[in-house]
């Protein structure tokens, strides 16, 4: 995964300054996944690498976690003839009206995919919809577990899996001579 | 391209009956495109289909309008190698603050492709925000072109390609002894 935690670095996915996250803390690392769908063969890489975690998984369905995991579900939906289903975000006020989209049944499983999982919540979010939808939810997968209690929140419900975490992430770019000194001062205050 | 009408219609992706549009306009025919992300070789037989119309184009990112066209910009993107951007339909409050994610320059070509086009709206918010960005349009692509006046207004600004126009369909449709009495009514009823 060494070569999968440099790419990400040398695109700018991983940052390390100052950042304020979507809960108000802030932080010393900021993933930006967003990044990655400017880089196709990167994109896949990822998605085939969140295959090769699940493979032992059973599932009908894959669903992406809005927004930045839709195009890894897209490319795993794609690359294994996976059918994909999407959570909306909001409820339209217009046509067939409903939180899931795309073409499933009731009883059918689902692997969820996310792409940062930080508390969990985001997940839980679309784990809940998809429930309510009739869906079972047994597997959840992202590429990178931000180790900050998310695992634990999961793990009371679903199996799991993630590709890298913070930690492998850190240890891997300090010993790749890629960094700053000064991203190095940020890794280590951060450790 | 009949091949591809009879199955967006078998998987019910078109539909007649008495639907609300978006705008508030009532319509016999409703296009639910979302229900492609379930039949992925369906999927990449749409994104196929657009590559091949805008082939003699020439660009160096792509952009679907969210949200329904962002599979099939994906499946383009990662078939053909070609780098996407995403636009964000709102700002968020944290993070790196862009409204076009994904890693581009300013004056690099973006071919833009939508789903269903009828009014043209939502791709001219799209390319506004990408012209802000710097970047340049000049060629969009839609799957399906509802003739209601999109074509006009966009190729005021751009080069406007579609796959598929409501009239085709309903010629398609017509033809494939697929569909009910009913629906043949309703059909020629809207024409």
């Amino acid at each position: 995964m060494s070569s999968l935690i440099t790419t990400l670095y040398k695109i700018g996915a991983i940052q390390f300054g100052e950042f304020t996250l979507k809960s108000g803390q802030t932080s010393s690392i900021y993933l930006n996944l967003r990044k990655i769908i400017s880089y196709p063969s990167l994109l896949r890489d990822v998605a085939n690498a969140m295959w090769e975690a699940t493979q032992h998984c059973e599932y009908d369905v894959v669903c992406g976690v809005p927004y930045t995991a839709l195009p890894i579900a897209t490319c795993l939906s794609l690359d294994r003839n996976i059918p994909m289903i999407m959570r909306r975000k909001e409820k339209k006020d217009y046509g067939t009206k409903q939180m899931i989209e795309g073409v499933f049944n009731a009883g059918q499983r689902c692997l969820v995919i996310e792409d940062v999982v930080t508390s969990g919540a985001s997940i839980i979010e679309t784990t809940t919809e998809l429930e309510k939808a009739g869906l079972l939810v047994h597997d959840v997968v992202a590429l990178i577990d931000r180790e900050q209690g998310g695992r634990k929140t999961l793990e009371t419900s679903y199996r799991f899996y993630s590709i890298l975490s913070l930690s492998t992430i850190s240890d891997t770019l300090l010993a790749s001579n890629l960094l700053s000194t000064k991203e190095i001062d940020i890794i280590k205050q951060f450790a």
